[in-house]
């Protein structure tokens, strides 16, 4: 039995997962959209060479021209037509910097009936920057380093960045005018925030020049007069030329579980789509469900939990491991003994931490599978050495790099 | 529409703890019970004198004899035909001794037509003691002490502590014998684990002799020779003269809970009867179910979440608060700005932590409201100053003691 539910959990994974790759959200995007001006396309981000590649197949010569800025490594060779830079991330770089450029110079003296396919993926932030009029990369830079050494947190910090760049918090959008934007977004933030994802290149800045200057103010940072004047100049409140559609995101990764699970004959609860706490208690806290449901008569079978988000893990030991790994040695521990019950918790990326793991799944038995190769599962939760537990285990879950990136998708499953 | 939302869940609240008040929790288990014989009462824990009260009031005159052993200041005044002992908590006392003395003289020369009710609550296992013997309290103490201090777990504990009582660990029961014993249950641990409550004085023991010694030897402790005889001496596996309900419990405080909140026209989900993460972490999982329940176009409205059991919190700061009120402070970090959402935390037995509250109940509107005092929301969280938080924002519940004790009752209720 035991078997047969982690079976059906691995097909939910592989299935999920497949359904939020950047090709299918860039497919699915572009379904029914017809284009009658010029079409530029502009990708951004990690998964910014897939995306592209997709639009390419779905739209092939109605492409006059594109440009992908990815980071190192991420380009997977050529696509006709198309420019490829390659960046920093999660440090922009002078590539960074030529990629912005490179974009404007493309979506400059358009008419109003083109448009630019403006790919999004996580890492855009970074990847594609290019500083605002007198200002240098190395201002941003410094002013970042301050900014993480006061403890500033990353809404503050996206408040000065957007400020002192020309293409984040909806610039590039506004520099497309007269020609339309249709912004395509693979989201790598909970709760889909759009002037958060890449930090908004086309979206409406939600944060004032009046937040950033007491941000200044708040941290004693120490600026120049010529990148306060700047941060004066105010980010676009409304625009107009634009119109964006989320299409992979952890929501989407969540219904994706949803719709296979119940294909699977599980009657299915999806909790969050924005679980942010800390790995070892999300684990706890989904443990004690799981344990509800086995002990409640009333309990419908098979039934299945779905959560999605992305946990954070304190690290206070010195072992390997990563949020999702940790989660489900936290999650073992307290099923252990329940039976026909699985958890699991994996990255839509395929990673998780610096391990060659995306995740874990356990079940009642892999407190005793530990143990029995004369491991504490609670000392090596403890040490946050969840990789090694569930390596002795058999529990890991292994993908490898899956082209996605949209956060984590956690479940428990009981028949 | 959120002041109606508040009343809503006072009144689920009002109505569930009403539900599992020992009076009620008795009433409820002798309801279709009938004796024969004599019938002597023994009741034990912080709850003892009101389920003793109410099984007066119920059996009346076929009651021959009674026993209360309470904390001290915990009786509310005689009751005809029952002696009352008042004894330590947290720590046994002499007092503790004499009361469990003097209920196995009661229970001695029964006859198989008598019965024992044995009406057990929270606090039993330290109220309610008599060493074993040639062991005195001061080996028990003793023993604790070295327990404590080597990290040992209260499972460990109580391992020790059975083998070293002459009533814990099934051995009172065992003594009523012919006698039958017939138990109820008013239970503050979580799974309801009945050789756990007041350490099981009336059912088998799942620790054994040869576990309590391997203890010994594991942290190196200091014992006489006698406290190891002693040990050697297995407790009892088989009880068969007991019948044990539990009749107030939190799973019980939950299905009140959900029965009272579906009565207010409530779609209901039990989450769990059995949460033990962190209080904060509990309440940013509930807040991200809340956002979902707010995000979700298909979710069905009003409905409420249901969780019970009995979170924890790691102490770094100097503020005032509990378990409760910090999970709800958390919570209204994780809700702030949304709406018709409210999310409560509240301990059964009306108080939390070492103030006069008895939780914390918060929504979308609690964080502006801190603000508004010029206080910081986060950093009276990171302080675990839930309690000033909570005072400011006007959000502290206050029931005063209830006289139950069956852990804490959390909910989303969301219209």
């Amino acid at each position: 039995m035991i078997n047969e539910i982690r079976e059906d959990a691995y097909k939910i994974i592989r299935m999920s997962i497949n359904e939020v790759l950047p090709e299918k959200a860039v497919q699915k995007a572009l379904e029914n959209k017809s284009f009658t001006g010029s079409v530029i396309v502009i990708a951004i981000g990690k998964a910014a060479w897939n995306m592209a590649n997709a639009a390419k197949e779905s739209l092939g010569s109605k492409i006059v021209k594109g440009l992908v800025v990815t980071k190192y490594e991420h380009s997977r060779g050529p696509i006709e037509g198309f420019e490829i830079i390659e960046a920093g991330h999660p440090i922009p770089d002078e590539n960074s910097v030529i990629g912005a450029a490179r974009a404007l110079e493309m979506v400059k003296g358009l008419s109003s009936g083109d448009e630019v396919i403006f790919l999004i993926s996580g890492g855009g932030s970074s990847i594609f920057e290019k500083p605002a009029h007198g200002i240098t990369l190395e201002d941003i830079m410094d002013i970042t380093n301050q900014l993480l050494s006061s403890g500033a947190d990353i809404v503050e910090i996206n408040t000065i960045r957007k400020h002192l760049s020309d293409v984040k918090g909806g610039r590039f959008a506004e520099q497309c005018l007269p020609a339309k934007v249709f912004s395509i977004v693979l989201s790598d933030v909970i709760g889909d925030r759009l002037d958060s994802i890449a930090s908004g290149p086309a979206y409406p800045d939600s944060s004032t020049s009046v937040e950033a200057l007491e941000i200044i103010n708040k941290y004693k940072l120490k600026v120049k007069p010529n990148v306060i004047d700047t941060i004066k100049i105010e980010t676009p409140k409304e625009i107009t030329n634009t119109t964006t559609v989320i299409t992979g995101s952890v929501t989407a990764l969540c219904e994706a579980a949803l719709k296979n699970a119940e294909i699977l004959g599980y009657e299915v609860n999806l909790l969050t789509t924005t679980l942010d706490c800390e790995a070892k208690e999300a684990g706890k806290f989904l443990a004690a469900i799981a344990r509800e449901a086995n002990r409640n008569p009333k309990q419908k079978k098979p039934c299945a939990w779905i959560a999605g988000g992305e946990t954070v893990v304190k690290i206070i030991g010195s072992g390997k491991g990563g949020r999702n790994q940790e989660l489900a040695l936290a999650a073992a521990i307290g099923i252990d003994g329940w039976k026909n019950t699985v958890i699991f918790s994996v990255g839509s990326d395929g990673t998780d931490g610096p391990t060659d793991a995306a995740g874990g799944m356990v079940d009642g038995e892999t407190v005793r599978r530990i143990k029995s190769k004369n491991a504490s599962p609670y000392q090596l939760l403890e040490n946050n050495d969840s990789y090694h537990a569930l390596s002795l285990s058999g529990d890991l879950i292994k993908t490898g790099s899956t082209g996605t990136n949209v956060n984590d998708l956690m479940m428990i499953l009981f028949k």
